[in-house]
């Protein structure tokens, strides 16, 4: 596999430069944005992730020996020329990562020539649709988490690179950490793990099992503050075993199937009466944030999500797309049936009442002043930032702990039902000013 | 990104691998099997692929100094030498790209030490789990379709690099082509496409929309075989405008947008009335197997999806689990609620009758051999195939041609419910004779 991202395009993208290229129209200033009409599933707001990611794809978008080689097969030689020197030399700005957004938020702005702007689309796309909806899906897993930290474990359940993005994704949105390591290198995401069932079944020999000396085995290495699994077999044996070996001072426990709350309970006062009560209970296996809803009032320390994570809880993908606005100043928009867009650049301020609680987010023509009450102490704030000049990244991007922070305190300021978990409709209407 | 896979691993393999080095238990022989305990959302059949992805990452899977970089902050130095070091050196069999697979199915057996096997797990089930769901969703829409093509356009609706992996799954599940021009480099999968409604907006000039000149501009590069996209404005405007640029050779038309049965009749129409009665119509805009059953009746030649196919359509992850099964020889099981496996390894075979029908799957103890009554001229053919011996890659394996030949031959041969869209139960059961 190569870094380069050229490629990571669709066909059509490419055929359209071509016959654009042609054109006058080829090199007309335009205005491409990405937007989301709804949001997926439900869902009280959308959770912005990937920007940093595109901005990386950018840079290695290059069209190389290799990639002319793929794309001279379908296309005539000014094109094929034309995408060797082919470097983005237009503008970006956009929402941060952290960001929350709603429908027509204008999430990503890119100003450059029709053929500059039109090959993009695709790479965008892909990274802005996947990180957005595993962030947003993860953000109300933390929030029906409480105070209570999530591990991320999916990365079992989802393309090997996706995992990847997925655990950044998840930590953007506030999970602790990460089973994945190549997330920990890549973006310095903290991991996590100790041992699985096939660790405890190793220690079967011609006498059965030996739960104990699987026990004994971890400690002996990872320490006495690690987490023992104590569902292989019979769990209330476990939990016994887990404390003979380990001691009163075992950091954790973890219960990876059946009735979550129930055996919490059970484990919980098991772990009390023999001593341990600072041992931790952790609870994984088909976790999502409705289970971890439901687990409120247990006693449980530590969630771990996999499956529902990385796959966006119901909504894999964000829904955004990437549309033309705005050709040579002038407003474009498709007019067919069901998809009609808004057109010409945009960009929006959130406003908030004086208390901190978000009330519209409102979206207006690039340049323009929108005309907000603001009487009553309202607080007014951009929400694109600069990303790109030039074809050159110039935004200071902030690093994901800022994300993570930016995101929790945007999180507070929702109105209280946006924080439900319920189906039902944006947290705060988007008041268009065009 | 690197091309290295030794990352691509749950935090927890390793620190399993360093709790067992220092145990008797880490050399032993062990069997670990990949299979899905169900299908999933009521599927009646699934589709192996990504296998020939896992050989292809397991080449790449090496502790390099970078890799050495990250491990070394969590594991001892023991372990960390370990690791430098690794490389798979045990035996790989398993089902074949493009077969069919049902709940128990052995899909992949993996037999090494402990240590060997249980590093390779996430990476593994990323692969396997992601390209068979795309494969199992896939192949329905591909059924549902009959003779007409799909064209797989989801690169957008899902991670860049997933995006690649989908295009292939779905090549290898029978659509005709993709937009991805990454997996057309990469696995030389047809790649397609035309135009999008930016190009057509992209006209846009001081006097409005000039739908007209869009098309002449991508006649002019393309040719009059190629598809015009006529729902941007006014459908049956742009219906006349293409033939009136195009001519009636024109190649085809596009709708993506509308209620597109309907839409399709009435375009078929216009374009007979034309004269254009070779030109084909192709349809997309979020269609999934039932969108595209609900077309059979209507004048339609060509299929384009996009978002659920890359989300796998309702099941983005195929549920697969990589299970330690026999420890030295002895099976070996998780005994908890509700995750109750079958220990030992194990080999499966397809019966099927004179017809071809397939009857069932049969599970049986590896190197058994499972009583099959074949008094009615039953054919019984073995599932799996070797793929890798002492760590080296034996296996010639089918390439994407002869997986997509296969799995259509295939799904001739299940039973005629299986190939029903509804939710229901497997195609086929699965004997078990451990």
């Amino acid at each position: 596999m190569t870094q380069n991202t050229a490629l990571l395009t669709d066909h059509y993208e490419l055929t359209m430069v071509s016959a654009a290229l042609a054109q006058p129209i080829a090199h007309r200033p335009c205005v491409f944005e990405v937007f989301a009409r709804r949001l997926p599933d439900g869902r009280r707001y959308g959770v912005v992730a990937g920007t940093a990611r595109v901005l990386d794809a950018l840079a290695d978008f290059r069209f190389g020996p290799d990639e002319i080689a793929v794309v001279e097969q379908f296309l005539d030689a000014d094109t094929v020329e034309w995408l060797r020197k082919y470097r983005f030399a237009g503008d970006i700005d956009g929402y941060r990562e952290g960001e929350l957004y709603f429908p027509g938020s204008p999430i990503l702005t890119v100003r450059g020539s029709f053929v500059d702007g039109v090959v993009l689309e695709t790479v965008i796309l892909s990274i802005m649709n996947h990180d957005s909806a595993i962030a947003s899906a993860a953000a109300r897993m933390v929030s029906a988490a409480g105070s209570r930290p999530i591990i991320e474990m999916g990365s079992r359940r989802t393309h090997e690179r996706a995992a990847v993005a997925s655990s950044r994704a998840a930590y953007i949105a506030g999970l602790a950490a990460s089973s994945n390591l190549e997330a920990a290198r890549s973006y310095g995401v903290p991991s996590a793990g100790t041992a699985a069932h096939a660790f405890t079944l190793a220690f079967t020999g011609p006498d059965g099992p030996d739960e104990k000396a699987a026990f004994a085995a971890q400690i002996a290495r990872l320490g006495v503050g690690t987490t023992l699994l104590v569902d292989t077999y019979d769990i209330t044996q476990g939990v016994a075993n887990a404390i003979e070996v380990a001691g009163t001072k075992l950091g954790a426990v973890r219960i990876d199937s059946g009735d979550l709350g129930v055996l919490a309970r059970q484990v919980r006062q098991q772990l009390d009466d023999l001593g341990a009560t600072e041992t931790k209970i952790v609870v994984s296996g088909d976790l999502d944030e409705y289970a971890i809803a439901s687990l409120r009032s247990e006693p449980v320390d530590t969630y771990g999500v996999g499956t529902s994570l990385v796959t966006g809880s119901g909504a894999p993908t964000a829904g955004m797309v990437y549309k033309l606005v705005e050709v040579d100043g002038q407003p474009v928009a498709k007019r067919s049936s069901h998809k009609e867009s808004r057109g010409g650049a945009k960009e929006a301020v959130r406003v908030s009442r004086a208390s901190g609680t978000i009330t519209e987010e409102v979206v207006y023509r690039a340049g323009g002043t929108p005309s907000i009450d603001t009487s009553n102490g309202e607080i007014v704030r951009p929400l694109q930032i600069p990303l790109v000049r030039g074809g050159d990244v110039v935004a200071d991007l902030p690093g994901l702990v800022d994300a993570r922070e930016h995101l929790a305190a945007a999180l507070i300021s929702l109105p209280w039902e946006g924080l439900g978990l319920s189906h039902g409709d944006p947290a705060v209407g988007t008041r268009y000013v065009l």
